[in-house]
C-alpha cells in the first residue's frame, strides 16, 4: 500500500497520523473520545475523523484511506467483544485494532521487548517478552488502578473524613483537604458520592507536595502507591531483565519514588504512542507487499 | 392529641405504625423507598402511603392524622436542606423529621444515653451524652463505610484480582471469588464497574466463611473492619462508659470478633427503630398537652 496510518485513541481524544509506506510523517488528525468499549459508534466516528483530517493536513482526499494500512490503538479494545469486525467498517485498506498499551508499548521500546508502566487517573501494566504480550493490573477504579492518582486522591479525601470524626490526628495534607470543602465533611461525602476517578486524582498534587515536605500521611499515600508499582514492574520484568518505561501523568513523580535497584533498569520511552501505531503500520505494510 | 405515629424510612421501605397517645399500638403499614434527600416526593410518597395503610389496618379514616403526633426518622434527613419545610407538608397534626439513626438509637437504648453501631452494608455511628447526639462515620461507600459489608466485600474482590495478576499468593477466599467468576477477571473487574455497595456487601457471607476456618485473607479483612469498628465504638462510648449496641446484617459478625474488653459494654437492642420513632412520638404528645 501506498500508505500507513496510525491511530491513538483513548477516552477523551483520537489522535491520527498519516505517513508514506516508508514512514515519512504527512499529516496529523485528532477527533473526540474513541474508546470502542464504552460506546463503538462514537470510536468509529472519531477514527474516521481524525484520520479524514490527517488527510487533509497531508494535502490528500479521502480516497487515500483506501490505499492504506493502518493500525489503532483504542482504549477498550480489550473489552470489546469483535473488534477485528469493528476494524472491518472501516474506511482502511486494513486495519488491526490493537489495546492502546500495545502502541504505548511499542512507541516506548520500539519493535523490542520490554515492560511500560502507566501511571496517571488509572494504573495499568504491560510486558513484551519474546514478542509475548503480557497484562497486569488495569481492572478500574474499584477493584483495581492501586497506585493511581484516582485511588490515592480517594485514600486522602478518607483520611481526611477519619480525621474529622477524631479516629486519626488532624495533619496538613487532612486540614488542607478539609479547608477545600469548608470544613465540611457533609460536602466531602457528597463529592466523593458523584466523584469520577479524575475527580480524585485532583487531589493528587497537594498529595505530592505534602510528601516533598515530609508530612507522613502523606508519604504513607506515596510509599502504598509505590510498594504497588514496583511489584509490578519487578514481576513484569524479571526483577529488572528487561527495560522498564514509565508513561503516564504521575510518571516522573514516581520516577522520584521507586527503589534505587528498580530505577536503574527504567529508560526514557524511545516515542509516544501514535508513533508506535504507526511503526507497527509501516512494519506490518512491509510484511504484507 | 389523640394518636401517635411512628415512621422508619429507609433507602428501600417505609414502615409507620400508629398507636393510642398512651402508647398501645393501633396499626401498621408499609411503603417504598423514604430516602428525603435522594428523592424527597418519592419520599412525602411513600410516608403517606405507609401512614394511611396505618390507619387502615387500624380501623380509622385517614382523618384520624390530622389528630396524630409523629416522628419520622428519615434516611437522608442529615443532608436535606429544610426538614422542617417538608414536616410541613405531611398530613399530621404536628411531625418532627430526624434522621434514621435518631430512631435507631431510641429503640436501641429509650430515653437514655448509649451508643449505637449500624454496621450492614454500610456504616455508621452515633452516641447520645447527656441529652446530645454525636454522629460518627456514614460518609457512603466512596471515602467512608470503614468496616461494612460493602468495603470488606470490594476489598475481598481486589485482592481476588492481585492474585490473580500474580502479585498475592492464591487463597481459598480468591480462588473461591474468581470462581464465581469463571477464573475471568474481566468479568470481574465489569462487575466491579457497575456494582453498588450491597452487590459488594454480597461477597460477605463467603468472607466470613473463611474467616471461620482460619483462612489468612479472610482474617485479615475482618481484622481491617474490627479496628475501625472498634476505634469508632471506643471513641463514642468514653471506653465503655456509655452501653453500647450494635444494628444492621453485620452484627452478629462483630458481636463475636470484637475484643473482650469491647464486648463486655455491648447490650442488647431494646427494640426497633420503628418503636424508637413512637416512643419519641409519645414523650413529644405528652409534653406539649
Amino acid at each position: 500500500m501506498d500508505y500507513i496510518l496510525g491511530v491513538d485513541g483513548g477516552g477523551t481524544t483520537c489522535r491520527a497520523a498519516i505517513a508514506t509506506a516508508d514512514g515519512r510523517l504527512l499529516g496529523r488528525g485528532t477527533a473526540g473520545p474513541a474508546n470502542i468499549y464504552s460506546d463503538p459508534a462514537q470510536s468509529v466516528k472519531s477514527i474516521s475523523f481524525a484520520a479524514n483530517e490527517a488527510c487533509k493536513d497531508a494535502g490528500l482526499t479521502e480516497e487515500a484511506l483506501q490505499q492504506t494500512v493502518a493500525v489503532l490503538g483504542l482504549a477498550g479494545a480489550n473489552a470489546h467483544h469483535d473488534p477485528e469486525g469493528l476494524a472491518q467498517t472501516l474506511p482502511f485498506a486494513s486495519a488491526q485494532i490493537v489495546t492502546d498499551t500495545v502502541i504505548a508499548l511499542e512507541g516506548a521500546h520500539g519493535a523490542g521487548d520490554g515492560v511500560i508502566g502507566i501511571v496517571g487517573t488509572g494504573s495499568n501494566f504491560m510486558a513484551r517478552k519474546g514478542g509475548q504480550h503480557y497484562y497486569l493490573g488495569g481492572w478500574g477504579f474499584h477493584c483495581g488502578d492501586q497506585g493511581s492518582g484516582a485511588k490515592m486522591g480517594e485514600r486522602a479525601l478518607e483520611e481526611a473524613l477519619l480525621a474529622h470524626d477524631g479516629l486519626r490526628r488532624l495533619c496538613p495534607l487532612t486540614e488542607h483537604i478539609l479547608r477545600q470543602f469548608d470544613d465540611d465533611p457533609r460536602k466531602l461525602s457528597e463529592f466523593a458520592r458523584s466523584a469520577k476517578p479524575k475527580d480524585f486524582a485532583e487531589f493528587m498534587p497537594i498529595i505530592l507536595i505534602y510528601a516533598q515536605q515530609q508530612s507522613s500521611l502523606a508519604l504513607d499515600i506515596v510509599e502504598e502507591g509505590t510498594t504497588y508499582v514496583a511489584s509490578a514492574l519487578r514481576l513484569l520484568s524479571d526483577d529488572g531483565k528487561l527495560p522498564i518505561a514509565l508513561l503516564g501523568g504521575l510518571s516522573q513523580a514516581y520516577d522520584a519514588f521507586l527503589p534505587p535497584d528498580l530505577k536503574q533498569f527504567i529508560v526514557p520511552a524511545k516515542s509516544d504512542a501514535l508513533h508506535g501505531a504507526l511503526a507497527m503500520a509501516e512494519r506490518q505494510n512491509a510484511s504484507n507487499p
